[in-house]
């Protein structure tokens, strides 16, 4: 990792927006779903995957048969993550309202839940059983009463779906999965097919050609985010372990080659030796091929003069994980504006958001946490205002709203209240 | 209006992603602003608007002055307009929260307000005072610090500003206003220029040019959404005033050509009665020209056997606005499902929402209101999740989190928790 000056770092931010190439691809992958239905989806999975899909919709005997091909510690383990979870996001509910005014009028907001909703999942080394749950469960809890998972087979040439996709799925309470993945799964969620019908919503990570198709089909349908590449920037001090540091920093390096991961401290002698433990670390870990690249390359130790400046700037980087690992982490907290998820303290490393706390591990990436939020139940559910005038309520305001609909020369608007003042002033 | 049986209605979406001339335009434009910041907007400014800007800045002055510009009874309808809003507004607002676990362990979610937001406002006949309100009380009552406002000159050759945008803004507590209007407007609160710093999301409604430049930038900051033409469902049964009806269906219609305007009835008599009405008003309306159009072109009477098809129905629609003028309105609420505004009962006609009672005028259309709501609190703030986990609470679930980190083959991960729970249990 390079070491730099406060005065010195600025975070870069880049957009994947895909080749002319890859976009000219998505759209005519979209059109031909469009037009050609499960055909086309036969077609694609032939010709990507090499998988002849006869079966689109996964059966119930596929799923049943999944558990017996996990182990009994992971199930346990899954279970445990649900339930927390649920517990997180049942905290994130709220109800409907109303206001009752002293006119007689009334003025509310219905909360619903979305009808249905589609949840995209990788296949492949990417496919992630917690990915199922953190992006089920928070539409499950919401109320959403159909989720369907589309998600492509695990090897090429075989259209079985990977063991721990299907008991994930079963766990948040999927019944309907499709063994169809990329840009022409987006396509089936978004406009259906003869097998699929249409959901109100995609959520769930891709590679390109997905999160361009997302962004395409976005408007007919809801999406959750177009994600860029994980990142994490720690907060620590000189009381923080450097090889906890060093471990979390690898944790992250390890997903992918473009995850920007950075430190922020006013330690010189810590920056050092994470800089030390991360080398030794590094030289054992499985997947040091793609760490290294990401530590070389997008890896950062900012040295600052104080922890307050440390925070400033990672409130400027707006990190999707943010850990803090000071003396008091807590007497920070109030300054951090930017920040999908904060982890606070020695024992709570990202992994720990990952897989189990409860809150969320779709957050925010390339600097969105300024204006966007973990995935939450507020994403699965609409809301409706609601609008009762008595004739009272009516009859005090009409004269108003009629001024401010003709300053806006919008006549039409005034008359379909001044017809009703004058029918009931006239008491007909 | 042409009336059909439910059996042959469907209703045609349309979204208007722009010509391929259009969009190539406003990526010209966009990446003009960026690299030449405030040169390129007084260019546009001179090309469009035939107006000579040296002056990006609305003074004070100049708003102050807008005060004298707009009669007294605008003005007591504006904040009285502006206070119901801000009082509906106020009870969408959440508080962070935290949840203290048993094992010492504690989660949480932070609500915070954006920082900066942009609010575009067009000019020419487009500029309503109410808009201003609409947008930005939600924002304000957010908690945003920094509301900025962008806006074109209101007659072609003459920098000034429509003096009631102006007095709207003021009286909704927005003193920063720059007259830049267009795609280069929504370029220089996404990118920032020497003059008018970025922004960290961009609400309110303009031409379509601005809207292609709102989808171009999204993701570099957010976007409230893409509007379609507004809409109205009226449900109504006999018991309906076919006068309101007709009046509210014009109110709809006098907006735009494009505009969908539909009532769903049980009842032969009330069509042919509506009908009637229609006619007789529209000879007088004087935005005749447009809502004959939108009534001829996009209006229909839809034909039911009951009121509960005719729910059935509307909720298909989703309609921006959805009136219910039956015998008794609140027994069918609970029925709707898909609406952004619902209106119930003959004194609560579209306008008492677009001016006056509370609730937001900026609505889901074009049927997105099958998974999107209404302008809302929420879109001014967003969430960071908290997680601090106590040693004892890391040490009993630890385990578990390895094994799903390595079913994920994310070793990396798990050894992020493996080094605390060594040096944890070894006592170091």
């Amino acid at each position: 990792m390079r070491i730099v000056e406060a005065s010195q770092f600025t975070m870069k931010r880049e957009i994947d927006y895909g080749t002319p190439e890859q976009n000219e691809r998505v759209r005519e992958i979209l059109n031909t779903v469009r037009t050609e239905g499960d055909k086309a989806l036969r077609k694609y999975a032939l010709e990507f995957d090499g998988v002849q899909t006869d079966e689109l919709r996964v059966t119930a005997a596929e799923i049943e048969a999944a558990y017996s091909q996990v182990d009994a510690k992971f199930l346990e383990a899954l279970r445990a993550a649900a339930a927390n979870i649920r517990a997180y996001h049942e905290k994130q509910k709220r109800n409907s309202w109303m206001d009752l005014q002293a006119n007689g009028s009334l003025l509310g907001q219905v909360i619903r839940p979305l009808r249905r909703v589609g949840l995209y999942v990788p296949g492949g080394t990417a496919a992630y059983p917690s990915s199922v749950l953190m992006n089920a469960i928070p539409a499950k809890v919401a109320g959403v009463q159909e989720i369907v998972m589309v998600t492509p087979p695990a090897t090429a040439g075989d259209a079985g779906i990977n063991p721990h996709i299907l008991v994930a799925a079963a766990e948040a309470g999927i019944t309907e999965v499709y063994r169809v993945g990329g840009a022409q799964a987006i396509a089936a969620l978004a406009y259906g097919t003869e097998t699929i019908v249409p959901v109100n919503k995609i959520a769930g990570p891709g590679n390109i050609y997905v999160a361009l198709a997302k962004r395409e089909v976005y408007g007919v349908v809801d999406i959750d985010m177009i994600a860029g590449p994980t990142d994490v920037v720690i907060i620590a001090d000189n009381t923080a372990d450097p090889e906890y540091i060093a471990a979390d920093l690898l944790a992250q390096a390890e997903h992918d080659t473009l995850s920007p991961v950075t430190l922020i401290t006013p330690s010189r002698e810590l920056a050092a030796a994470v800089q030390a433990e991360l080398a030794e670390q590094l030289a054992v870990l499985p997947r040091r091929d793609i760490a290294a690249v990401s530590t070389a390359e997008r890896g950062t130790i900012v040295l600052t003069g104080t922890i307050e400046e440390a925070v400033r700037i990672a409130n400027e980087v707006a990190p999707e994980h943010m850990e803090v690992l000071t003396a008091e982490p807590f007497a920070i907290l109030p300054a951090i504006e930017n920040a999908g998820s904060i982890f606070l303290g020695p024992y709570s490393p990202e992994p720990v958001g990952d897989y189990f706390a409860g809150p969320n591990h779709v957050l925010p990436t390339n600097g969105t946490a300024r204006f966007s939020s973990p995935l939450n139940v507020d994403d699965f559910v609409k809301k409706s205002s609601v609008i009762h005038y008595s004739k009272e309520a009516l009859l005090a305001s009409g004269e108003m709203i009629m001024t401010l609909a003709r300053t806006e020369k919008l006549e039409g608007h005034a008359r379909s209240i001044e017809v009703r003042l004058k029918k009931e002033r006239s008491g007909k």
